[in-house]
């Protein structure tokens, strides 16, 4: 019998899906005892997971809910299988990309800001915001109060599933897409991450969407704010480290640029961090990924590796082969 | 020499594409004097307009830059061809649209709130918000803290241009759409506004884009607010009054449904109305149309009438023929 180590805090009922054969043990963050495992499927939040895998004995295989699993290599060693929930959110994350994008380019928290004042007048302020963020000084007519983005030109930082479906969902906006990933491709052109630097400039809108490796951290730094147009926008849907904070911070209170997050670095970010009050800036506490779909997605992609793992088959989400 | 009034606080150069054998007369709002006038291109905003219009004679044509002319009639009466500005502003309308849904589903006015509060925890109040708006009381893990729009019901209550294009920018999220319009059609289906009461219940998400008319005056009541779902999102992109503003606030502060709107009634909306302060309620002040290209695209579309009027040829977007 395969010995399956699930967290505590999941409802029984999403596991119904599993294959037989199968023992389900759930765990606990605060377990008291050791346990003989096969097979772990870690808590989302990584500070419980890590609380648990101390009492773990014997974890062949590490099948994550997440899509990022940068943390669990060095947590679990070489001699494991890590296998990711590929494709299980794809759509939230990417839906929030679209979102995140969308919301800046039509000035929301400003519009916000204008509901809570309660004064429809306002709205000429968006005019002025519009001015200041693009650099545009042309004489507007009427004043322009929110940005299409049907026509804009977006570079798409990492091409994985999650990637491919930001550029499905930027479809019918008729975006001039710009595709870079760590490996360069044709057909459609994917460009190599060397050329990042001379294609910065050309973007209205960098998304970030790439896996949070050593070569990754920082590759949006202080020289690359330079790069990018005035007021283009950096949206990052990945992971924090990926940009400089501090370098971040300092593009923003210039007015150089203006950014949406759903990561940050550090993470959770802590009270009175500069980011926090940083201008033209919209942040979320990393809930990209969250939906109603979430466990139930992530746990078909799980019990579906489970079954290729019994049958001796190959597996399709391996972010790290045992050594 | 056909004479043209262009409002005068247009810059002359967005005129350049107008036809040879033009006179282009520019019209301030507080004309001091009258002027025979052939063809009247009125200021976006009606209440200019409505300054100047007594010192016009002769008028035969009205070209308006914007979709929704519906002051216009009552103003210039019967004998004048009316024309609007379709589709120069689909695309910036659909995607105020788009952002609209896409901002309630994602609550990004909560999150806004919680980046002003500073506090990284506080994302778990969304999950709150998820069982309190949508009724959904289930035991989830973990908890939801956005909603996907990939998968929702949407119900399209308007199928002109702006509409087809809000159901293009939808096709990603793999909605499933019912239409509804004035006049029944098939291939695809759309239903007649007769059966709206009995679609009505069916929404996750319903998106008013039709023509403010004596007949479409508060098709949004008070029994269309009890038929919809605990829940539900309504999004006005069309005109307030197509809305009982008195059954909104009510259906808003019972907490039933949720909405978003570019257009209210009264319009402006007064400081210190009801609205401005009901919860679950997104508001714009009337610039879903506002984008860099709205004068070009509507002078364009402008100047292909007014060349084809010249020329004797048929009209394409008369909403008002002269008798």
């Amino acid at each position: 019998m395969l010995r399956v180590a699930y967290p505590a805090t999941l409802p029984p009922e999403l596991l119904r899906d599993f294959p037989e054969g199968v023992e389900l043990i759930p765990v606990s963050e605060h377990l008291d005892q050791d346990l003989d495992i096969d097979v772990w499927i870690p808590d989302p939040y990584p500070t419980r997971a890590m609380r648990a895998w101390p009492h773990l004995h014997g974890v062949r295989l590490v099948l994550s809910l997440l899509a990022g699993t940068e943390w669990i290599p060095t947590v679990v060693g070489p001699h494991v299988t890590i296998c990711n929930a590929h494709g299980a959110h794809n759509v939230a994350t990417a839906e929030w990309t679209i979102t995140a994008i969308l919301a800046m380019l039509k000035y929301i928290p400003l519009y916000l800001d204008i509901q809570h004042s309660g004064v429809w007048k306002r709205r000429f302020e968006a005019s002025a915001q519009y001015a200041q963020i693009t650099g545009d000084a042309r004489p507007l007519y009427p004043p322009v109060m929110l940005e299409d983005l049907s026509g804009k030109t977006v570079l798409l930082v990492g091409y994985g599933a999650i990637g491919k479906e930001i550029e499905r969902m930027l479809e019918p906006f008729h975006v001039d897409l710009i595709r870079v990933a760590r490996t360069a491709r044709t057909t459609p052109t994917v460009h190599p991450v060397s050329e990042l630097d001379a294609l910065l400039p050309t973007a209205d809108i960098v998304v970030l969407i790439l896996p949070y490796t050593a070569e990754s951290r920082w590759l949006i730094d202080a020289p690359q704010f330079a790069l990018m147009r005035q007021g283009a926008l950096l949206v990052n849907a990945a992971r924090g480290p990926i940009v400089n904070t501090d370098a971040l911070v300092n593009a923003l209170r210039a007015g150089k640029i203006r950014a949406a997050l759903d990561v940050t670095d550090p993470e959770p970010l802590p009270e009175r961090h500069p980011l926090w009050s940083c201008p033209n800036l919209f942040l979320t506490p990393h809930i990209g990924a969250s939906s109603p779909n979430f466990a139930p997605n992530a746990l078909r992609t799980a019990a579906d590796e489970l079954r290729r793992y019994m049958n001796g088959e190959p597996l399709h989400n391996v972010v790290q082969a045992a050594i």
